[in-house]
C-alpha cells in the first residue's frame, strides 16, 4: 500500500476509462460510491487505487488522523491510497452525481471449463446491448447462485460504468466471459450431457417444463432475439407465457425481467 | 385534425414537459420514436400533436405527396399534425438520440374501485424512485395482464420521459394511480376478502405459498423497502429465496426483477 497524489496525466487516464477502448488498453475499470467500494474492498479484485476525499476516510475509519487510517486493514488490498478534493474526484467520475470515493480496479481474467456445465447452471447472452440490463442481470445471477455468464463479443462491456453501477456488488461474485458463441455452443454440444435451453417467444411453456439443475440457458438480443446461426445448438426452446388481456399485446418482456423469471423457475424446480 | 406549424413558444412549452412541474401544469407528456408513436396512435390516448419530419410521414404513408398523408386515417386521433425539420424536433426532444417523430399526449385520468380487487390482481409501490424501473414494471404488468398499479405520491412520475420510453407501449395498456397508500390500504382492508401481500426479504417463501388470483401485492422502495406505517395492512409476507453460494450475499434483487418473478409466480399458480 502506497500513499500518493494524482497528477494531471493520471486524472486524464482514469477519466478515459469510461471508454471501452481505454479500459481494454489499460485493463482497468472504475467503480464508484460507498457501497460498491465496500464490496470490491472485500473481494479478490486487484485494486490499483482507492481515491477518496479526506471526509470519506475520516468517516469510514472513525478517525480524523490521516496517519492512522493509512494503516487500516480495511484498505489492505488497495495498492495505492489517494486523498483528493471532491473537485478532482468529479473530474475522474463518470456519474452525474459524483460520490466521495472511487476505485480504479484491474479487469480480472477468468477461466472456464465446459465440463463444469455438467454440474452447474450458466447463462449465455447473444448480443445484449443495454448496460443497465447487463448490470441488473449480474444481480439476478448472483441472487440465484449462477456464477458464469457467457456473452458474445458484440455484447455490452460489463466494465462499462453503467453496468458496473447497476450490478451493485454482484460484479465481484459473478464471472462474465466474452466468447464467440457459435464455437462455444459447438463445444458445449460436443461435451454431451449439457442441455442448452433457448429462451424465445414460442416453444415450450416454461411453467410446464422439466428444467435440469445444470446446463446453459441462452438469451437473445433485446430487439432481434437469438441469431439464426445459434438456433441449431439449442436442445430445448422455452418461453414465458403472457397473460395479457389486450388484443394489442406487448411485444416482449424486458430481457432482465425475462432472465429473472427464467432463473427463478430453474431454481424453484431444482429444489422442488 | 389540423395541419399546423410550431412557433418558438410552443417549442419551449413542449420541451419543458421533461419536468414534472410543467407536465402537471399542462397535463401533457412527450412520447418519442416510431414504435411508441405507433402504440399511442392505436390507443385511446388523446394526442394533442404529432410532430414529425417530412421524411417520416413519407415513409409511414408510402407517399411523398404531403396533401395525401394529411388525410391518412392512421393519424386520425391526433388533434394536430405538424411537419418540422429534424433540428426543431431535436429542440423538443428529451432523448440523447432524437427520433424523427414525437407525440404530445394528454395525461389520462383513471378511476378505480377498490371492490375490483376482489376479482383482479393489482400491484402497489411504496415510493419507487427509478424511472427506468417504473417503465420496466409497466411492461411486466402488461405481459402478465395486470392493469392497475398504485403508487405513493412520492414515487417517480410515470410520465417522466425515461419511464415513458422504458414502458415501450405498455403505458397505453396499464393504469397508474398516484394515491396515499396508508388511506388506500385501509380501504382495501375494510372492503374485506382482498388479500394484501407484502414483498419483503423474509416471510413466507413465495414458491411454497398458495397465491390468490386476486388481491394486491405491495413492493417497497429500492433501498428502504416498505414503510413501517404500511406493515399493519399486510395480510401475508412473501419473499423470493436466494440461492447465492457466497457468504457475502447480494443485498436484494432489483425491484423490477422482483416484480417480474412475483407476477410470474402469481400467474403460474392461478393457472396451475
Amino acid at each position: 500500500m502506497v500513499f500518493t497524489c494524482l497528477g494531471k496525466n493520471r486524472i486524464k487516464l482514469f477519466h478515459s476509462l469510461h471508454l471501452k477502448k481505454f479500459r481494454d488498453e489499460h485493463a482497468m475499470f472504475i467503480a464508484e460510491g460507498n457501497k460498491l467500494a465496500a464490496e470490491i474492498l472485500r473481494s479478490d479484485f486487484t485494486i490499483r487505487a482507492l481515491i477518496a476525499t479526506d471526509k470519506w476516510y475520516s468517516k469510514v475509519t472513525g478517525t480524523e488522523d490521516s496517519h492512522k487510517w493509512q494503516t487500516f486493514e480495511l484498505f489492505g488490498n488497495a495498492e495505492e491510497i489517494i486523498v483528493e478534493s471532491h473537485d478532482i474526484i468529479k473530474r475522474i467520475s463518470l456519474l452525474s452525481a459524483p460520490q466521495e470515493v472511487l476505485l480504479v480496479v484491474s479487469i480480472p481474467s477468468y477461466k472456464y471449463k465446459t465440463e463444469d456445465m455438467k454440474s452447474e447452471l450458466a447463462l449465455a447472452f447473444d448480443d445484449i446491448r443495454d448496460p443497465g440490463n447487463m448490470g441488473t442481470i449480474l444481480r439476478i445471477c448472483d441472487w440465484f447462485g449462477i456464477q458464469n455468464i457467457f456473452c458474445s463479443p458484440e455484447s455490452v462491456d460489463i466494465y462499462n460504468p453503467k453496468s458496473v453501477q447497476a450490478s451493485m456488488g454482484s460484479i465481484t461474485r459473478t464471472k462474465v466471459h466474452y466468447i464467440g458463441l457459435e464455437q462455444f455452443l459447438k463445444e458445449v454440444n460436443d461435451a454431451g450431457d449439457i442441455p442448452v435451453y433457448g429462451t424465445l417467444l414460442k416453444g415450450n411453456n416454461i411453467y410446464n417444463e422439466n428444467l435440469s439443475p445444470n446446463g446453459l440457458v441462452l438469451f437473445g438480443n433485446e430487439s432481434s432475439g437469438i441469431s439464426s446461426v445459434l438456433m441449431p445448438f439449442i436442445s430445448k426452446k422455452i418461453y414465458v407465457p403472457d397473460f395479457s388481456m389486450h388484443n394489442n399485446k406487448p411485444e416482449s418482456l424486458n430481457i432482465s425481467a425475462a432472465a429473472a423469471i427464467v432463473c427463478s423457475e430453474f431454481r424453484r424446480k431444482a429444489n422442488d
